[in-house]
């Protein structure tokens, strides 16, 4: 049982045999977010999880999926962070998964520092001196602008909670890569490993996954090109399995 | 006609209906500057080009194929300068393309500051902190380690000699990526336009183009993947392109 508000569906989590709450109104998790929890590399039975800018919870349900740790995903919107908590007691799974309603910024000062194994993070995509027009759904607007907190605030944080050694994931748009990058090395989280994701074998990136750990060497690994769509216009095998869960 | 010495060879390229003097033992040109003389973005008819780090001047021959500017070539051994020389002559392509024997620092007091329009370098790729036997050959080894110049000192010079909005194309490898981005935005070379190389489809990345726009806003474009090899093992078809100027 399940209550739906609105014009909420339960969709499928259908590689991870799972079913999650949104709305096109308020939130609906993009391919960002399943490309980010495929990507991210996490601890499997012992340490901690962490996701910021959790949204309906997507990252760390899916994330459920290839680990036993606990995990907590942070969500600044009460709306979404409610919708988030539904579909964990749906699924079950609110004894490894728990939400907090707050702001990113706050949890180094409610956890204190280098207490988590991996961090991921699906941030905001555009700044505000960005001349994109901000969607009216303030919803949305939130999810996608930096309104609330700057990729800044974000790897700062990131970097606070991070254990030495531990493991960040994010996402986020090619055009903000060098950004992410140097604010990562800035603060100390180095970025290891990148994969670029192209909407086809013949289109610029239009999405960006960096893995960085704390305190990290230099040298980078630019992972195998992740291809969306093969020619035929439907989806890659490899973007199909982490849908469907087989090809 | 044209004097060889020892074991050079008087080699092709195909593309530019150019020849290009070589010797196994001393310098031959590798893919990456084929891949860089193809992607740098250069002025057509008016403006000036350095090339940095030339060898046997391949990136200035091939860059002449495509532009009726000047283009200077600095090279710090004297063998190779040489050897350059002696294509460029050749080629009879004396009153476009100008060789210095020197060492790259120098170039700023040598021509004065913001000067140039488009500069390129395939830098030596490996750092000194590197694990990597050097080369016992002094030619590669010079060629391919930081003995001379590190990544830092390229990146400031190519931001001096470079005009405000003049274009900058680096080749490297992909795990110094992060280096060489935080050193270009630290040197006021914005990085616009990056493109990563991937032996074949399922390989990670061996290496990495980047172009920059001294003092021009931040947004990357990451262009679509160049993949060398299709799957039969043949070179695909935008490289075949490159080295044979036709598919």
């Amino acid at each position: 049982m399940v209550e739906l508000k609105e014009d909420e569906r339960l969709d499928y989590l259908l590689a991870e045999n799972l079913r999650i709450i949104q709305s096109p109104s308020v939130f609906s998790f993009s391919l960002d977010a399943v490309l980010l929890a495929n990507f991210a590399g996490i601890p499997k039975r012992k340490g901690k999880i962490i996701d910021l800018c959790s949204g309906n919870g997507v990252i760390p349900l899916m994330l459920s999926n290839r680990t036993s740790v606990p995990i907590t995903g942070v969500e600044i919107q009460e709306r979404l962070f409610e919708m988030a908590n539904r579909s964990i007691d749906y699924n079950q799974l609110g004894n490894q998964i728990s939400m907090i309603h707050g702001d990113l910024k706050d949890m180094p000062a409610l956890f204190g520092n280098d207490k988590f194994d991996a961090v991921t993070c699906n941030p905001p995509y555009f700044s505000k001196s960005e001349k994109v027009k901000i969607n009216s759904n303030e919803h949305y607007a939130i999810a996608r602008h930096e309104l609330l907190c700057t990729l800044e605030d974000v790897v700062k944080t990131v970097s606070f909670l991070l254990k030495q050694g531990g493991k960040a994931a994010f996402v986020h748009r090619p055009g903000r890569g060098v950004d992410l990058l140097t604010l990562m090395r800035e603060y100390r989280i180095e970025p290891k490993r990148v994969r670029f994701v192209y909407p086809n074998q013949q289109k610029e990136a239009n999405t960006v996954l960096v893995e960085g750990i704390k305190d990290g060497s230099p040298d980078l690994q630019v992972l195998q090109p992740l291809v969306v769509y093969n020619e035929e216009g439907s989806y890659g095998s490899e973007v199909h399995r982490m849908l469907y869960g087989h090809e």
